[in-house]
């Protein structure tokens, strides 16, 4: 159910849902409240007036009775309940009241849920359970165990009798089957067009059939239990990459590789970093690890190369040459995943050495490889990937934005988790931020899409230049010298979860425009291979682990997309742990994964010499050529 | 090229293949001579003159220059090398010479090679190599390594490009396309509808790919190397199952497999012994152990679950179920068989708990399963098994004759190996015997057919009555009281390979005519069953590792089988490793095994009042019933 907020005196109106928080909602409205403390409740600052309407608050000692009487609340604190009129108090607002002349609302995108792609696809899990009830043997009736489970899987589940098993099963099926009273369900994973048992267990355990999804991303790996017998998904959760400490991109983990043991290393550490996800999914949801039938994993193409324990050798040296770019169905066992006996793991197939798994699942859970529309879609990871086309035709390149999005190689950047900063305005005269954080908690450090606003922010207010580079003549305690060069403090140490000031830097900053510049650049660059212009795009789908809430003039301002029209832009989160979820609900997704894998034509930056070109034009905010931005250049000039 | 031979003053006229030994062709013609040495030219007895014709001889030191002038030959040193006219002087003769009236050679079956019947099967090894030359990538062509590999062969060879690929091979091709400069050669194993690359080697290795063919039989395992690339059979070889010291049969190893570790212990034992016979046949052949592909195993149902390491416990109790009747395809290496590296196994499907995939594949090796004939097939093993039936239909049940056929249970009992007695003949009068070895060699001990021989020759001879009792009354030093009971001397100390008499024994009669009392009863019933009569049958087929003669008319005599017209009778040899060596060599007949195991239908004797009955009268020579054996009991009384 959605509500309509009307914030006075802005007013500005905007609808949420039922139980949005009312800080978030004035932070969406563009309306700027004092919140240092991330929306914990802390700070107290962020006091609104409700005139009319209903709030859900929880206690705060941050208010008088007087206040309370007077209807004050803590934006924070409260949940919207119904149609709302909120008065902002003038100590409550951060900097002077400015009448804007057409108000609205800003253009935030919330991650979609994966779960609304499911609609359209037909829903056959790769791994089903079927719980079968059989007729004990007898003289007259003495088929072998495994066929009567055949049989009778045939006869009431409709299933052809062509099914292979594995040896471990058949030792322990006897067992079982006597056990259990010849009441069983046997797990079977299809693939191609081969079917396999791959676990029996007594009774009926159909009601717990869980998937893993999981992200193998470079600097963070994602995962999500999945409910295939509820089509739900369950806990969630991510971790660094424990790869980390080998190198921090790609090309360092490959190098690694090369040497000693250096595989070998690198491929414990990725199922190490996976298992404990998993350990701590299963303890999150209170289930069993052996309730969990598979696993479906998507990663890039170096990242699933070490996943298997495959060296990336070739792919590193030119011709650059994948090892392979569909993999098999492998037993989680034969990963060296000792927490499961009888789980089966499929990663998504990759395109090229540097177009990967993950984006092949993004793709496929955008819905953009079965739309008509010309569309554009981003995956920002370590590693940004660019795929550009529609149901007919696909073109994808990739380039090294590095891990400043995810918070890597960022001074108090970190992966988008509670306690991370998300989203962020900052007063143009007072310098002074509003800040949130997920789960609104004590603000831990920054998130990609914080630090995208941070950098969108500071660069509206005119704390950096064009150039990037700070302003440190401005009269602000926030903006000072720092060890090495200048920095902006975004939190001051008494706000912060752990006592010390939470800044953003002018290195920072830099990391953050390179990355920005060569995600613009392989746009360009795609958009010519492909002759079409920028503004023929239809749809553009942004995908990444940046946080919930991606404010997409904020995307805009630092140049990150060549503009276009807001609602063309749709913010797809983790594409590639969406597309895993799906695949691990649908056979059909797996098979047309393959397809689009096949289908989608890679083009080399490394030998396009336009490539430096577009992207040394664009590591200014937005660009050297501001005529391309005439949005920004607007905005600029109406301050 | 085939020659007549003569013998005189017998006058009986035999054909025989060139290059037969002169002393086996005196045997097969009915014509008995000296040999007390089993064919080993070392006792000089059997002195024959060449009258005409030319024979290939071995040099020898027991005929003077006037005996050779004369035209004195040793026969079991000669060879025919053309149509002949051969002597046999009265000294050289086992007993009188008694003219005959209507003179005609003995029906001895050679069992027929398996190669034979390879000519009415496509020719499609499941497991296959492939050699294909690929262009190196380059930034144009850069398709990942094992895409370009299944391109490679489906252009080059027609294959789908649906292809498993395990991962450990992924993770060493990278290296081997690299080394071998894009050329290489790829082993495919097919089943069911599923192909997977199983090996990849540097450089054209089609010439090098071998199957094992492997007889897992309870007491004695046989392996044939088959050159899969030529179609041929390379070397062969057998050896006693080390599972015996667990138990002489299947029930005591059944029994074993229960107690702690005892099915682990069975496993390794057979494993071991399989691959010490691989390891042979590999060095008799002159080839390495990675030139084999696949292994292709046949056995009965207990010894095909103790080779899986599947524990055989159902089996045993009523009602007598399996954990299996069809197998998975298998590496090698997961069975412990550690000589492989990229090998993979298959066992053929059985059918019942005691109807094994040794009996599917003698059946498939037989051809009687595409037969329209009402054909018997008979499988002398540990066990017997009977099938009946036609293309349409076919009966099957299995009866424990114990290992006596095989030697086993037997005082000088032996496999059908060289030194093996493995023909005999006893003089009526003067109870001398005349034996020939499997490579005239001396004698050892005595196997499957020799023992068939021996019994029937003593019967015939009156050594033995019909219950199987020795006359010790018997003028004759050969005949004497043994250890426990009466014994015939075969061969004294001074011929034999061990320095010691070779006997049978009247404990090794009893075993005997227990086993062929158990199997004739097994034909009854299923005849029975199938509402035919003895003289319905148009075919039989009896397999067995006897040896390599089987002479009908001694089978019959000893009431093994219902007697029949001789023609109709033929001898498969080892049957379970025909249908296992003609399996490696055609997907075709795998899939036929599959489809025969399933058609069969299995009657439990254990459950059959009647057979106890048919049981108890077989046990005497030829039966209790002689009526039904005319053509023994006119051969009895013609004496």
């Amino acid at each position: 159910m959605k509500y309509k907020v009307i914030f006075y005196p802005d007013n500005i109106q905007i609808k949420v849902e039922e139980g949005e928080n009312l800080l978030r909602a004035a932070m969406i409205a563009g309306v700027c409240l004092n919140a240092s403390c991330g929306g914990d409740g802390t700070c107290g600052k962020c006091r609104v007036i409700i005139e009319k309407g209903i709030v859900e608050q929880q206690s705060t000692g941050r208010l008088t009775t007087k206040e309370i009487e007077q209807g004050y609340v803590l934006a924070c604190l409260s949940k919207v309940g119904s149609d709302l009129e909120v008065r902002i108090p003038s100590e409550s607002r951060l900097g002077k009241f400015i009448e804007r002349k057409a108000p609205s609302a800003s253009h935030m995108l919330i991650a979609r849920g994966w779960e609304e792609y499911l609609s359209s696809w037909k829903m056959s899990p790769p791994v089903q359970k079927f719980y079968i009830e059989m007729s004990p043997p007898s003289l007259d009736d003495n088929t072998d165990d495994l066929r009567r489970i055949k049989r009778t899987l045939s006869k009431t589940h409709g299933l052809k009798e062509e099914v292979d098993i594995d040896l471990s099963i058949l030792k322990y099926m006897v067992r079982i089957l006597r056990e259990a009273n010849w009441r069983v369900t046997v797990t079977l994973v299809e693939f191609d067009s081969h079917t396999k048992i791959i676990k029996i267990e007594a009774g009926d355990t159909t009601g717990k059939n869980y998937a893993v999804a999981v992200d193998i991303g470079t600097t963070t790996i994602g995962a999500r239990l999945i409910n295939l017998s509820k089509q739900v998904a369950g806990a969630q959760g991510s971790k660094y990459n424990a790869q980390a400490s080998c190198g921090a991109d790609v090309i360092s983990r490959m190098i690694f590789s090369c040497k000693k043991d250096g595989l070998v290393k690198l491929q414990s550490l990725v199922v190490d970093t996976i298992s404990e996800l998993i350990a701590e999914l299963v303890s999150k949801a209170g289930i069993e690890f052996s309730d969990i039938s598979c696993l479906i994993l998507a990663g890039n193409t170096i990242m699933t190369h070490l996943f298997f324990g495959l060296s990336p050798k070739y792919i590193r040296e030119a011709p650059y040459i994948p090892t392979a770019t569909n993999f098999p169905w492998i037993k989680a066992k034969d990963f060296g995943m000792n927490i499961f006996e009888e789980v089966y793991a499929y990663c998504f197939p990759c395109v090229a050495s540097y177009v990967g798994g993950d984006v092949v699942a993004g793709v496929i859970a955008s819905g953009m490889s079965r739309s008509n529309k010309l569309t554009l879609f981003i995956d920002v990871g370590t590693n940004g990937e660019i795929v550009l086309g529609n149901a007919d035709w696909l073109l994808a390149c990739s380039c090294s934005a590095g891990p400043a999005f995810e918070g890597g190689g960022v001074k108090h950047g970190m992966r988008a988790i509670k306690g991370a900063i998300e989203q962020i305005r900052i007063d143009r005269n007072t310098y002074e931020p509003m800040i949130l954080t997920i789960g609104q908690t004590k603000p831990v450090g920054i998130c990609g899409s914080g630090l995208i606003d941070a950098l969108a922010e500071m660069f509206l207010s005119k704390i950096v230049d064009q150039r990037g580079k700070i302003n440190v003549n401005i009269d602000c305690p926030r903006v000072r010298e720092g060890e090495h060069r200048p920095e902006y403090v975004l939190v001051w140490a008494n706000e912060t979860a752990n006592g010390k000031d939470i800044v953003v830097t002018e290195v920072d900053i830099d990391n953050l425009i390179r990355a920005k510049a060569a995600i613009f650049a392989g746009i360009s660059v795609l958009l010519e291979s492909a002759n079409v212009n920028a503004s023929d795009i239809e749809e553009i789908f942004i995908a990444g682990a940046f946080g919930n809430y991606l404010e997409i003039e904020r995307v805009q301002v630092i140049g990150l997309l060549p503009e276009c029209p807001f609602e063309k832009v749709k913010f797809v989160g983790n594409g590639s742990l969406a597309g895993a979820s799906l695949g691990s609900l649908s056979k059909e997704i797996l098979l047309e994964a393959k397809e689009v894998a096949e289908k989608m034509a890679y083009v080399e930056l490394s030998a396009d010499a336009k490539f430096m070109d577009k992207y040394i034009s664009a590591l200014f905010l937005p660009h050297t050529n501001i005529e391309l931005f005439p949005t920004v250049m607007k905005e600029l000039k109406n301050k």
